[in-house]
């Protein structure tokens, strides 16, 4: 790591990165009149280069559609806009209007080329968008733009679904003298909402660089952070990643300049593990956050695979919240990830202490693994002695809050 | 559906098919002196063809091992004995010389020749098997086989372990003027004891039959039946199904009888899928059972995924816990199996209550839909309008009460 990198917990981090504005409003998306922040824009003065990853799902949300297709222009971008409440996906034609109408209303009240604000939204799907209030909020927030504190945190606010805490980071770091900036914020997983949830992260830098490296950093730290976490295994149609460039710091990182370029990689992707780490944390009625660190297996993709199967089973996550040092269903998971492990090569370790070592269990340790397992963070590290692939998946354990929470509207 | 097949709920199925015999004691394999039957043998005199269908999960239990080189050998059997209460898996090579020694003690008992008896368990892993009480259980069980009904219904209870009833099911059908008989019982799916469940199934018959054909029917039935059935989307360690076949109808069933084939084949099919329902309306804390028909897709491995994916995803069944009718929930499942769905041409019915058409909610029916998810048993018909692929899943939802039946031993 860079000796240089500060990282900062600060779900104001837009207000710190130069020439970046935000705000928010109440715009009512819900239709409850809670008075809740709901919809924000972050804007920057100087036009960006833009780079984003999105959701898999078949099942595209209108923002996702649009964002995706606008940021293969090759087009340079004044901000995004992004709305909670309402996901307006599975809305049809419709929906890609209204996400259109929410990128041109921003883009003309910010004197803007049209098209110049990325769209996301997060909330509820097949609804409507109350446009009727959402135009009037994006004409108000374009017009309250500012570089305090404040406008960025409640910026962090209005993304919020059933998140308990705001979530930003902020990352400083130095080249050849110059001191660079990135923030971001971000909401949970967790599929949250009634009816759907979302991941949302957004990173703002003052750095200059063309869109299709801005691109692979940004592809490569999702890849290590956002995309190795797991709540409840399920896909969201709204899911992006956005990171925008407006290149105030004069600096210029890019292939040729490589001490620079690495620093940047690197300044992304410890905000992207950051953000996916609180995103984890705030993970729905969750009460515990689980490492689960895959090593020696074929390669990597196996060693995801199995650590996603551990991740992902309802029975080792019901027996983490049970506090229950289960190595059973621990094995029994990777096993069916059927990358070929060999039960009698397993090493399994609950923190540092020994539960299985060439497959056999080390019960005399018995009491060392409840104790781990009791804790609210711990690390569970499996060896499969059959490569040096390795991957780590940050998950949670499984409540009965959870069930309860998501069991209706 | 051959006309003359008749289906019964029978748990002391095996007691009809001539020449099985059954008994079972309680060896107190979980040592806590509840009494509770946790061996049984089945046996025929006359040797059997057999054939078995096992969990591809990397971590095998020893008895599956064993069963399935054993089945391969072409050797004829004479039955099998099952222990619940510990699943004799991740037990290393004593688990094996255990499991060995139960087919041997059995085979020992019962004057016949060495491994001629299958072995199953099911329970708890990594706990050694207690063979000093075992080994005498299995003499007992031996001594005391019967054809009659009330021990065949023992032994259909020998084998639970959350399982709340034991599940049967009789199969009878006319083939040239000849009566015959399939009896099988089956224990509950949903990885229910405290480190590990298992879904294990036994099908008896008296029909004559190839080894290698036997084999054929037995793995085509159990890919569109217990292969389709999802409680917790884990898999075990000790999943088994197997189907012996004596042969004393004197009925030979072979390629070169196409009509009697047909009619085995049938039966061996309604009697898995039976069999498979009943496991699934046992699953673990459920309230209730969905069958998921997926149809239009662009083959039947894109309409399994998406089938899979609907099935298995805890906001869907938190939603169905809830009586929630969230067409939203099942569209974003839908769409992460990345088959390629276009939510424009998705039609979506509760029952025959349309959800979607052409991806258009039918909010007008919402009152129906809600009527139809809040009963105990309800069909969701999901078709992507892409192709001719289908397929069922048969469902659960997922309660508080799974979580809290399994968050620790």
């Amino acid at each position: 790591m860079n000796g240089s990198l500060v990282l900062t917990d600060d779900t104001a981090a837009v207000s710190k990165v130069p020439w970046f504005n935000a705000s928010a409003v109440a715009s009512d998306v819900r239709g409850n009149g809670d008075g809740r922040l709901d919809l924000c824009v972050v804007h920057s003065m100087p036009p960006c280069t833009g780079a984003g990853v999105f959701t898999l799902n078949d099942v595209e949300a209108a923002p996702v559609v649009l964002s995706r297709r606008w940021l293969t222009t090759g087009e340079k971008f004044h901000g995004f806009v992004c709305n909670s409440g309402n996901a307006n996906a599975c809305t049809g034609e419709q929906g890609l209007l209204d996400a259109e109408t929410m990128s041109w209303e921003a883009s003309r009240k910010a004197d803007a080329p049209a098209g110049s604000f990325l769209v996301c939204s997060t909330g509820r799907i097949g609804e409507p968008m109350p446009m009727d209030r959402i135009v009037p909020g994006i004409h108000e927030c374009v017009g309250t733009l500012s570089h305090l504190p404040a406008a960025a945190q409640h910026a962090s606010q209005a993304i919020l679904t059933s998140d308990t805490r705001p979530k930003g980071c902020l990352a400083q770091w130095e080249t050849q003298g110059r001191t660079l900036t990135l923030g971001g914020f971000a909401k949970g997983a967790g599929m949250i909402e009634p009816n759907m949830a979302t991941m949302l992260a957004f990173l703002l830098t003052d750095v200059k660089m063309g869109q299709g490296l801005l691109q692979e950093v940004l592809a490569d730290a999702v890849r290590k952070s956002f995309n190795r976490i797991s709540i409840d295994g399920d896909m969201s149609t709204n899911d992006t990643v956005l990171l925008l460039a407006n290149g105030t710091s004069e600096e210029v990182v890019s292939e040729k300049t490589p001490q620079a370029l690495e620093a940047f990689q690197e300044a992304v992707g410890h905000a992207c593990l950051d953000l996916a780490e609180k995103i984890v944390s705030d993970g729905e009625r969750i009460t515990k956050v689980v490492r689960v660190q895959v090593e020696g297996a074929p390669d990597d993709a196996a060693a995801e695979k199995v650590g996603r199967c551990i991740g992902n089973s309802l029975l080792v996550k019901t027996s983490w919240y049970g506090s229950d040092p289960n190595w059973g269903r621990l094995v029994h998971a990777a096993g069916y990830a059927r990358v070929g492990v060999r039960m009698e090569s397993v090493d399994l370790y609950y923190e540092d202490v020994p539960a299985l070592l060439q497959g056999v269990p080390q019960v005399q340790n018995r009491d060392g693994w409840k104790e781990v397992v009791s804790a609210g963070r711990f690390t569970i590290r499996i060896c499969l002695n059959q490569g040096t692939g390795a991957c780590t998946i940050l998950s949670t354990d499984l409540t009965e809050g959870y069930v309860d929470f998501n069991k209706s509207e």
